[in-house]
């Protein structure tokens, strides 16, 4: 087992990840303030580990209130986080009975929301199941459900009081969501860290055919650099918007295909692929560096082209980003590989380019 | 003018205190982080002061989206939140974009909990426009909405930047919300500040004729009382619970009759009642302060006696009590008058005989 720390002063909190950490109920006891959770999961999960889970906190004399979600991206609303208020509700969870959320990105992010707001506030444990959740989501207190309108834009920073990383449950992910899992780890040597994009270039294989130790060290490596930005820019002020890379992009896609419809992981590639082109028409990226992202991600398993939404559809969808400010558009950009920054200024024209003629470039 | 400090650190706000004050945009002002905010009200309070405040803020150069909710108790839900993210989202409210909430505590509530919520957190402002409000519920930061089965169960502890409290609106005023704003002034007058609980029953006839003075001084002490408690104890991990005297009644009170039945502060002075005849029943209180309790609730025009809706319902209503612990009901109530506790340790029996015999007891 290796831990890595958040370190947020008096709310820091572990990261433990390895093999069989699911049954460690020894590890979760230190934070529950009660004898009594709300474990909150999807449909998928449920059938593949919440008995082995509960079982494991039951042996240690906690009381478990289950909660299943429906999977998928398109459920990551408000009728689902309701459906959760309601369970908690009629099964009388308290202020000090933890949530845990054992799930991928979306049963985090709406359990990691619902523990924000229920009684104004409840403790709150990640138990990542899928490679996204394990190295992005799970770290850092990003909550949030969808709106019709835009990805991620009702929601908390809400950290929890740790995450519990079992890499042995990567064994059963489809392997398209290990694929988009890979979306965000690349993003990591691309924004900040040139030596793990090397890494993983040569590691690809490795990591898509699921070996342990390749997979472990992704994982450790990827909640460093996460819990590094995260300790340093809680709130997002500036710093951790860099871990937005591709993102703007990404989340339109999500939003203008319908969210479930492409993995967020899937978008972030793509996404990232046209923040690359933009980049290359400024002089930022050469052409080779650009075609070096493109073959990695396609080594992933990833898209590297964006739909065709329409430029005007992209910039309207764009325009609801959290990082627009007065107006004007700020994207996350590659100054070269391992070196990501915001900014506002671009050529609108050279964006307009990059959103209609994506096929040409790669 | 007068202003009270919350001392809460680096988030430390004033609560500006005064006649005349909602033309002042020059207070608002240097808490804008961007010259675009969103002003939400509610029907009846538009119609009275939107114009003349968003002229205010107009006239500095700040675009206004006026988001108007329909009035009462019964809409603080998701229904009228989300209500409130549409506008905010549809005309492109952005993360520096401030929230201000004018109007009462339905509106303080909502307002508060959509800028916690929209884009994980807005810059917010309270423009309290009733006396409740500007006595307690705009002050300290709680936020929330009601669920079917219980009242505040989803919300944020999310502090205002300031608090602009124009003692001029209370003129407008119905007399029914005057007296359901009493019920909270002399709350603290029975939990922590016994000379102001004389002061209120020698100046209870100015304050329902509405004197200017009387109503400055209310506002302000009371201010101070809760600034005290909240900067002591933001979270209300201790006495900021001691706010909540005649709460977890009323709270069963508002839930059991249905959301905007009684008004808060009705349900509030009823609920105190019954706290203060189970302190009796403990040997706390005299009978003849209980009596003394109640003439000058009456006097402010307020219920005393709560509701029949059944001891058992009662008891089922008060179970899903935020202050539950361990499937254990605490409540507040009065060690002596001027000073309440929090306690666990009280005779079911007793609690019973309160809730099947109120009309006996005074």
């Amino acid at each position: 087992m290796r831990t890595v720390t958040v370190g947020l002063g008096a709310r820091a909190y572990p990261i433990h990840i390895g093999e069989g950490l699911l049954a460690r109920a020894d590890l979760i006891l230190p934070h529950l303030p009660q004898r009594k959770v709300s474990v909150i999961t999807n449909s998928t999960v449920a059938a593949l580990y919440l008995d082995k889970f509960s079982a494991a906190l039951r042996g240690a004399g906690v009381e478990i209130v289950p909660v299943v979600l429906p999977d998928g991206e398109e459920h990551k609303n408000w009728q689902t986080l309701n459906a959760i208020f309601d369970a908690l509700l009629s099964n009388r969870c308290e202020r000090k009975s933890a949530i845990i959320a054992l799930g991928g990105g979306v049963v985090g992010d709406l359990a990691g929301f619902a523990a924000a707001s229920y009684q104004r506030g409840v403790p709150f444990i990640q138990v990542p199941t899928t490679l996204l959740a394990q190295v992005d989501s799970s770290v850092g207190g990003k909550t949030a459900i969808n709106h019709p309108l835009g990805k991620n834009m009702i929601g908390a920073f809400y950290q929890p009081r740790m995450v519990l990383a079992d890499t042995a449950m990567l064994d059963t992910l489809p392997a398209r969501e290990l694929s988009a899992g890979l979306a965000e780890v690349i993003k990591y040597g691309l924004i900040m860290d040139l030596p793990f994009l090397g890494w993983l270039e040569a590691n690809i294989g490795k990591l898509n055919e699921r070996d342990p130790a390749a997979l472990a060290y992704a994982v450790t490596r990827s909640c460093e650099n996460k819990a590094a930005v995260v300790a340093a820019d809680e709130r997002e002020t500036g710093e951790r918007a860099l871990l937005n890379l591709g993102h703007t992009f990404g989340h339109a896609i999500e939003t203008g295909l319908g969210f479930g419809t492409w993995l967020h992981g899937e978008a972030v590639a793509a996404g990232t692929m046209l923040a690359a082109r933009l980049s290359e028409r400024m002089g930022l990226l050469t052409h080779a560096e650009v075609r070096r992202m493109a073959d990695l991600f396609v080594r992933a398993g990833l898209p590297v082209e964006a739909p065709s939404l329409g430029q005007d559809r992209y910039l309207e969808l764009m325009g609801h980003d959290k990082k627009v400010e007065n107006g004007k558009l700020r994207l996350v950009l590659l100054q070269s590989l391992g070196k990501a920054y915001m900014t506002s200024d671009f050529d609108l024209r050279d964006l307009r380019e990059v959103l209609a003629g994506t096929a040409a470039h790669v």
